[in-house]
């Protein structure tokens, strides 16, 4: 029979077996993380109907987005998990409690220009928190708190928390009458980082028509930097002249003031006057996360607080704030920056029970006693060689190995094999399974994310 | 603005929260239980290549495909996830170790007609063992404690798992000399439970061309009950006739006499010769599980041996044995029949703490305290009455609500009501995280399925 070549296309993410379980350890934490902050998890299909899924319009990613017909249907791939709450909250609003709290990690679908890093399927991992009619600033100071406690545990501790408030924007343009044009000249700040002030300066004279004055005045401000309290005492001097500015002051005062409570060291956070996060969307205070030691992937955990979830299907007011990490990109980047935990198990097994006797009753009823002690074991029952057996435990870094031969049958004990040490010891199956159970925990300890050069031994 | 009506597509399936924490509980006890078992998670795309995914033809579900074009490539999503490892395998077959045991939980696509708990985005919950050349019948030993340790783990008690062998099957047909019509035949007897042994008798004549006498000879055959060993011994006079009978039947016995080492006991387990799972593919022991209070909706679990997985991508022979969970179907099934434990907390948090003061950081500070103990806890800082905010931890079943007024940040303790009892505490916050602990970990007992009139407390 002729073969049909097997392949993944290309842009779509397919781990080995140990590169999975260390993506899986990740999406746990996630989630773990995201529920003790009182979000419940969400699932929503991965289709939608394309007049719903685009009712807004897809933007620039429109041409990006996967649409299709299925029988007289027009189909399309969600292409993030934002539209989708939208369509959920609308849909389901008489149902749902409000303020509404949701994490979300699912699959979504860009088909973006394959190129090395960037994927056409990838994991987002998102949270949301819906308000019907309003929604407290206290949502807009908790947000830096799960983002530092997410990574945290993750085991990512050389990152920074940047927040800016759209309104000190939006005032800041209006006192210098660059209203129209603060769209244009958001996008053009945003270079900043990357070429530099006079090129920024020279683009917002030649290209979006600000007075040279005033592209001065821009540059200043978004160049006001320091501790977040000396970023709030030289906005202080803007106060009094645009209500927005002030509003937005006061906002981001209050997002500041809580984290001390919240447990986000200073040292992880900064106010960047830089940050918009696109233009029309996001209404008060916006994140974005840096790997201090790789600024260059951007930004890592990004979000923002928005007056109107849903306007596309409900004349309800629903205003949100939400993040939105990117998983499967940061995962390419941990893997290729070499940041990930290589000490944690990866084997599909705790255990390998190697049987020695032509009955294999003792060795199955052993691993069903390791298994219901949380263990998990697999029964190597093939017809191989000892040695070819120990290999494949070894090759998998499968922790231990229970070897079961007529003697151990006889005196009712197992050995047992520590395949990291080589300490190999007879003794009872309880001794066996408190043994495996404390090196198993030994071994548990430490995050996915191992920073280089990082002293801690996790 | 107009309006889009938001809408979810027909058979689609997308819970409100509190059954998506009883969806995702039961996703969890699946991972755990095959994880138990030495089984690596897989995750692989969604969309695959159409020549890939299509290499072995569809079949029946070729026209259920949902394929379609993006730029000049054919894509189709996939349908099972047993494709898609065949490709995996194939591709990365030099770096996998086998036996290679992966489970996968994840969504597949089925463009079917919509009907009442038919979907055409389902999860499946699959688990495989598969041999490089060769697999042990251990493994095929093994899938039956798997499945009643699974199903055991979610809550479900009423079910059975029936067993047969291809071989037996292929074995017996050769003997009567109906080896060419045995695909007609298997598919008519599977009609049995449904139409009746007389029925069956006559269509095996009339479409089959069975001859009169060998179709009394099948429905005696396949009507061949009673325990296991009942089952075998009456299996044993047909011993000595036909060489591929005689080593389905030692399969048999094999598997079965595994039973009580692997801890499935008998009243959970039959041999049913008139299960064939389909044609080609299965070539040893098949499975399928029933629901005892509800057969009517069939096979719940399924799977079987089969001798080449990946027969279309390469020349290597790789044997496997798996099985498959239709799991979005059975969560229907469950929701449908009230089988789902409603005891279990589904709340989006454990706490919901009111700040009663001005200032939020005593709140918060006790809120980090708590997450910080594991405890899922939200922070209330809406501007609403203290009614609402009650009202809300009530409609949401929030087990706990804690208040900080004025009097408690003075004394440094929290007040705490079980909304549960009614009962409201003012304790110190380490009392208070005890006292919540130990409330939790007694509402956390119990199964995500209970079954009506079970006697039992979970």
């Amino acid at each position: 029979m002729s073969k049909m070549k097997p392949r993944t296309l290309s842009g779509f993410m397919e781990l080995l077996p140990a590169r999975q379980v260390q993506f899986d350890r990740m999406v746990e934490i996630l989630r773990q993380s995201y529920s003790l902050y009182g979000f419940t998890p969400l699932d929503t299909p991965l289709i939608e109907a394309s007049e719903v899924l685009l009712a807004k319009g897809g933007g620039e990613t429109e041409k990006q987005i996967y649409r299709f017909t299925k029988g007289d249907t027009d189909l399309s791939l969600r292409f993030d998990l934002t539209v989708p709450l939208a369509k959920y909250v609308a849909l389901n609003y008489g149902q749902l409690t409000f303020p509404f709290r949701r994490f979300q990690i699912g699959k979504v679908y860009r088909g973006e220009r394959a190129q090395r890093g960037r994927f056409r399927e990838f994991y987002q991992a998102d949270i949301d928190v819906i308000g019907d009619g309003s929604l407290d600033l206290s949502n807009e100071a908790e947000v830096p708190a799960i983002i530092y406690k997410t990574f945290t545990a993750l085991g990512l501790n050389r990152f920074r928390i940047c927040v800016n408030n759209r309104k000190l924007l939006t005032g800041f343009y209006a006192m210098l009458n660059l209203a129209e044009q603060s769209g244009a000249i958001m996008r053009t700040v945003d270079k900043l980082a990357k070429i530099g002030p006079e090129k920024v300066k020279a683009l917002l004279v030649e290209d979006c028509g600000v007075p040279e004055q005033d592209a001065e005045e821009i540059l200043r401000f978004t160049g006001i930097g320091g501790s977040p309290a000396q970023v709030i005492a030289a906005l202080e001097a803007y106060r009094g002249r645009n209500e927005i500015f002030d509003l937005g002051l006061d906002e981001l005062q209050m997002v500041v003031g809580y984290l001390g409570a919240f447990g986000v060291p200073e040292s992880h956070f900064a106010v960047d006057l830089t940050i918009a996060r696109g233009l029309d969307y996001y209404t008060g205070t916006v994140y974005e996360t840096i790997m201090l030691d790789h600024p260059e992937i951007g930004s890592i955990c990004s979000g923002g607080r928005y007056d109107n979830l849903a306007e596309y299907y409900t004349d309800k007011k629903l205003p949100g704030v939400g993040i939105s990490i990117g998983l499967t990109r940061l995962f390419f980047v941990l893997e290729d920056q070499n940041y990930l935990n290589e000490d944690l198990i990866t084997a599909p097994a705790d255990v390998l029970i190697l049987p020695m006797t032509e009955d294999l009753s003792p060795s199955i009823s052993f691993a069903t006693t390791l298994r219901e002690a949380g263990i998990r074991t697999q029964l190597h029952g093939e017809q191989k060689k000892f040695k070819q057996k120990l290999s494949y435990a070894s090759k998998l870094s499968i922790p231990y190995a229970v070897f079961l031969g007529e003697d151990e049958v006889k005196s009712g004990q197992v050995t047992v094999k520590d395949l990291d040490t080589g300490e190999q010891i007879t003794q009872t199956p309880e001794e066996a399974v408190r043994r495996i159970q404390e090196g198993l925990a030994r071994r548990r300890i430490g995050t996915p994310i191992r920073e280089p050069g990082s002293d801690t031994q996790n």
